[in-house]
């Protein structure tokens, strides 16, 4: 699973690039894997450290144009990788620029699905195309962590309640494809991930612990989050992630730890994020689970 | 199911009044209709404007004195009604009141599961020592709607599935004893309440929104605020609530509507709530929910 074992081994690995740091790490591991790259940064999204390998730029309404280059360059494998917002934007509407790069390709309406449902779609449209799509995960496999505490510091007894409710609720919210993160402190669930994202979650949980505080209340810190790939959701292009900025939100919202499903959600630096989890006194904890992202026909 | 008909029909009814202005309307309905009230205004949090009413004044750790100062007014029949977190506090922490409550009551420790768990047994506790626990709407059943459009505003087809899409998750959220509303718009949930409370969640919306506009997006009001109660919910003790500054919150947020179940969510001061809406020009709609706060025993 986490080795390239669907791959084709054979030309360059196409990377369809989103926002964030991950399409450099994808288009870095298959490098250093002896496969080549050959990366669509899309318009408005994709950072222009990507120029450094063989490239287009694309707007999402250029599909057949995408489709062609991909082909010309000899690309079978095909990573879809990155945001796909404007870091600004914060999943407000999401799906109006996924919906174009769909129309393109179908010219159906995906508006009455949720993001699951919708990525879901067009993998099956680029796989009618031909394209095999290959998960981050498996192009670079350090990006998943296995069953492990990565750093110094494990969960305590208390903690594993709140941990453990915690995949409950998260992989409950997936279901419902709502989002892919809770934050839980003493059982109860403080924050639900929706659109806004995880680092905007866990400013909340910082505000309402700085507003308990001002009543008065000293409180110690306390409380998970925690992030599970919705069980509907094709982990192969929609994988939640963690990178250091996650252990630096979690650290200002006073909580203890993290938790996420073990090869399922993408740990961006890990070596980073060990670091400063250490240096905070909080855990990074992965956890075997059930239900997760397990639609993938892997 | 809205008219008393559980009531014990003697004696004052017996009001542990939380913070809001519910616990006064409570009492001004329970006095139109002919009965009595005794009001036990929890220090810290009930409003001042009670003590018009027959009260005592007590904090949560004295249940015991509670209990004899209701029973020595004749009090059979109990509403449980108002918020049970300072204003400024929104929800967080909020079992920590309830737990010395409950300690008082059976020294159990109630972390470890969610507020509907916990109420639950607060009630079952009560209902021991020989109370008739009634819900705010059987007290006041003016305070909830029966199935109709509010104001002079419908939703439209369109706004019909984001509406079916908000009560799925709210209900969903809800059977995961997460919390009560979503905002839903185009089909997808773009916030899901936890902690925070519906006005946080709404002004998190109007963020989304205003990122949206600094990225040059020009948004025409779109997307319902949903809120029903969880399935695992004690109506009678918990029930979500709606008022004016909800409508506002609405507005602000660039969204359309709002949907509510039919006589399971509070609508605080309905004739204002109509007014506000009208003025803005969006709708308030309540749709008979099954699987909405259906556990009541009712």
């Amino acid at each position: 699973m986490d080795a390239p074992a669907s791959a084709s081994a054979s030309g360059p690995i196409g990377i369809i690039a989103g926002s964030g740091i991950l399409p450099d790490l994808v288009a870095e591991a298959a490098i250093a894997n002896g496969r080549g790259v050959f990366v669509v940064a899309l318009d408005g999204f994709a950072d222009k450290t990507l120029t450094a390998y063989p490239h287009i730029w694309a707007r999402f309404g250029e599909a057949a144009r995408i489709l062609r280059q991909l082909r010309s360059a000899g690309v079978r494998d095909l990573v879809l990788v990155g945001g796909l917002t404007r870091p600004a934007g914060l999943g407000y509407l999401r799906d109006v620029g996924l919906s174009v790069l769909w129309r393109a390709l179908r010219n159906l309406d995906l508006f009455g699905s949720g993001d699951s449902t919708m990525l879901q779609r067009i993998v099956t449209a680029l796989e009618r195309e031909g394209f095999n799509i290959l998960g981050a995960h498996e192009v670079a496999p350090d990006l998943v962590l296995p069953p492990i505490d990565l750093g110094a510091v494990s969960p305590n007894a208390k903690t594993q309640t709140d941990i453990t409710r915690g995949f409950t609720a998260a992989l409950g919210l997936g279901a419902l494809d709502i989002g892919q993160g809770v934050v839980v402190a003493r059982g109860r669930v403080l924050a639900a991930e929706a659109a806004e994202g995880t680092d905007a979650m866990l400013a909340r949980v910082a505000g309402l612990r700085a507003q308990a505080a001002r009543d008065g209340r000293r409180l110690k810190p306390l409380g998970v989050l925690v992030k599970a790939p919705q069980p509907i959701q094709d982990i192969r292009v929609d994988m939640p992630a963690i990178g250091p900025e996650t252990v630096e939100g979690v650290v200002n919202a006073g909580l203890v730890g993290i938790a996420i499903a073990a090869r399922r959600v993408l740990v961006l630096d890990p070596e980073e994020v060990r670091r400063r989890a250490d240096e905070a006194g909080i855990f990074i904890t992965a956890r075997e689970i059930s239900g997760a992202g397990e639609s993938t026909g892997e």
